[in-house]
């Protein structure tokens, strides 16, 4: 198994509610044509939206769940500035801010939003993880 | 907010148990001097694997959660007997083998495991979706 990850999918309670927030956040769809799923180019991978029934069908796993998914998404920013201006940016499109931007004990600059299912993203700006122009990022062995 | 994800991190119950599991599959450690999180490189991104406890705690979320996390992350194979490999090794490493490898009604072939802490993993070969040899994948229009 090569060391990579090719899609994220967000199973969502609604496909244009949750559609509608990432494209206000200025994110533009790929494959538009595609029905009953949402794609989005995300860097070197993809997002997808997916109704959360049918994802859990297609795994065969149970739709129930209930409370804290498990994991969080992230965002590095290329600055603190663009921390808060994308806290900021995901307010206006409707998430809820979870925690204000602060410095992290980390050392960086760090803040968290949750998107309309309550998947959480963390916006950070981390000195030790460069960021590429194609906004990749490289770890440090 | 650029269109990208920087970093997925699995909430875990044992960070020893689930960085052993992707070693297992293969996977090699980034910033191994890190303590109490662990780094994978992952194409363009990162995977990470932190304490849920920590993790929900860093996002002024409640822990508890149950059930369905809601979300499926994919590895995009090059090829059907690449799909079956996967499946095998995940499953030699510890994995729940949640959906054996068949034909998708999308028209590729695809399968799903589960890793130690329950996060569903689909394994798919995606005729649609040209893998490039940096294992990015590049969503058409």
């Amino acid at each position: 198994m090569e060391q990579r990850v090719s899609i994220v999918t967000l199973g969502v309670a609604s496909l244009d509610r949750s559609r509608q927030f990432y494209e206000r956040l200025g994110w533009r769809r790929a494959m538009r044509k595609a029905e009953g799923i949402v794609f989005f180019q995300a860097g070197c991978m993809a997002l997808a939206l997916y109704p959360r029934r049918e994802l859990a069908k297609d795994a065969q796993l149970s739709p129930e769940g209930t409370g804290f998914c498990g994991l969080a998404l992230a965002y590095n920013a290329r600055s603190c500035q663009e921390v808060d201006k994308v806290l900021a940016e995901a307010q206006a499109a409707g998430a809820l801010l979870l925690k204000p931007a602060q410095e992290a004990f980390w050392g960086g600059y760090s803040g968290y939003f949750s998107d309309p299912d309550g998947f959480p993203w963390e916006v950070a700006w981390n000195p030790g993880f460069p960021i590429a122009a194609d906004g990749s990022i490289r770890l440090p062995d």
